[in-house]
């Protein structure tokens, strides 16, 4: 295993150092826990809280998104493990302005589990909570089974869509409800070329042959739903746009965001190079894309891939995607 | 060789091609050179030029700070090759507003010979240059000879600081001035875990022991200082930082900026894990950082390692690298 860390047991707390050291002027740790991350801007007086967790080794998910115009808390596990629930429900009454606290997070049995036994818990508090969860990763279960699938890197527009809509002083059953529509409007897959390791594993968490790819791999490494010979980059990025159009039509004049998600060790050459079938495809069907997202955004530490995103915008998800933000990984000042 | 490209011949191209799909109303093409790109944001009326070239496979370096407040041109040639002199030439007078353009750029001999043919070439359109190298890499030569050294990515804040005097309307001698005052401020050194594939090429650059780290090796895999067993985290930090402040000793009450640059496969969370060190040997030293930046800013591909980089900073360095720049790939807007 050759990482660049001190050990396997200070991974995640020496991460969360290296985030305080490095942004403290605009994220704070809850009471020095080196597991509950907070924005430290300034936020409008009864503004619905926005939170979010799950496992560490995805950064920029989940931390790199506490900030202005997207998450008010985040609380990270162990690496692809969830952090427990008195974590949660600690970072949920810190993020509540009185105005109740929305909990988005990817569709994970472990952070479901947690979450929810940490919104009873804050129900004792008079702490209102809406959860939705974000199941955006066609490959992982068939349309009539979309309920069951897991959340990709669809979260990043679902975190900006959450921040933009609170900061315009929706409530909180407002912000729930323009979330359920942008996740009707959010589909992803990804590829993957190579494993990564967790640090107290040790080992690869998968094993594939030098000339294959995973399609439709999950970012912890779960199945997909073929292994094939390696490919072009245009035969990738058909692959994953006509399996995601399959699920989400789209027709000439419609308006998408994309995101083009490199999951670690895949060059920002390559991103650019399957961003560019992508365009094509859609350029060609008459579909105008806004504000591309392309590079890291939700890894696997040094898993090689990426993932297609394709966000389907009206005229409210577009102003809430185009609204500023700023945090320490995600700036859009000016776009 | 496992690249999501769809031909070695084409890599180079396939990316610009994404680069224009996707920032099209940003940057644009010399006269739809494939090679050629120019700022398409608005430029106060005699601005000096800032260019500079190199081959490709670095991303964002050097085509990702093209844009408002850093690069007005850049051409590049194949991986890690030069691109031609002509194309540097006519990427020049576009660049050029009548106060002449400043080549600033790393000191790779290929580079070197076509820019000064550039440069001869452009005088007989009465166009002023001047020309400024980046030599930033500790490791490549002994300070003794420091005119021999490599740049690496602490070209990432020569650009800054470059586009940032501009701006200010300083004139051509001016920006010079300013530029070799910043590049004896800065310093860095990297490690390398893994090797890079050149595609047409086919094979890896380089090969290194599963438990070795190469320190000191340059971002087209030239050679280091020794090759090491694999160290933690910390002792990587210590190790660059020691050596970085030999070559440019600091001072309690010093401001520098950090960069601690991925080298493409390297997570973010080990490049936070490593900052985390740097900050604390800075501190304890009472020297302070403003603007730290972490994330991947010169790649070699899919190489694994890191550099740091550190930016001795006066009151007018400091200004220059706060003001604000927009390009694809940087935006420090409200920094």
């Amino acid at each position: 295993m050759k990482k660049m860390i001190n050990s396997a047991d200070s991974f995640v707390q020496d991460t969360m150092e290296g985030i305080i050291y490095a942004y403290g002027d605009k994220v704070k740790l809850l009471n020095g826990d080196f597991r509950v991350l907070l924005s430290d801007y300034p936020a409008k007086a009864g503004k619905v809280g926005i939170v979010t967790a799950g496992g560490s080794g995805h950064l920029p998910v989940f931390l790199g998104y506490v900030g202005s115009g997207m998450l008010d808390g985040c609380t990270v596990g162990d690496v692809f493990a969830s952090p427990a629930a008195d974590k949660m429900a600690d970072m949920i009454r810190a993020c509540d302005r009185g105005s109740g606290v929305l909990c988005l997070y990817g569709n994970y049995n472990g952070d479901k589990f947690n979450f929810r036994m940490a919104c009873e818990e804050v129900e004792f508090d008079d702490i209102e909570t809406e959860t939705v969860l974000v199941r955006d990763d066609v490959a992982s279960s068939p349309k009539e089974n979309a309920d069951k699938r897991r959340g990709v890197a669809g979260m990043v527009y679902a975190f900006k869509i959450a921040g933009a809509a609170a900061d315009k002083m929706m409530s909180l059953k407002e912000v729930a409800a323009v979330m359920a529509k942008a996740l009707d409007n959010i589909r992803s897959m990804g590829v993957a070329l190579s494993p990564c390791i967790v640090p107290k594993a040790g080992k690869p968490t998968f094993s594939i042959a030098e000339d294959e790819i995973e399609v439709g791999m999950g970012i912890h490494g779960e199945a997909g739903i073929e292994v094939r010979k390696m490919m072009t980059a245009d035969e990738i990025a058909e692959t994953l746009v006509t399996t995601i159009l399959k699920d989400m039509p789209l027709a000439s004049g419609d308006e998408v965001s994309v995101m083009v998600n490199g999951l670690g060790s895949t060059p920002m050459e390559e991103q650019l190079i399957v961003y560019r079938k992508v365009y094509q495809i859609l350029a060609d069907m008459g579909v105008k894309i806004v504000m591309p997202h392309i590079g890291e955004y939700a890894t696997s530490m040094e898993m090689a891939g990426l993932s297609v995103t394709i966000f389907k915008l009206d005229g409210e998800l577009k102003e809430l995607l185009q609204a500023p933000a700023q945090t320490p990984f995600y700036t859009n000042a000016n776009k």
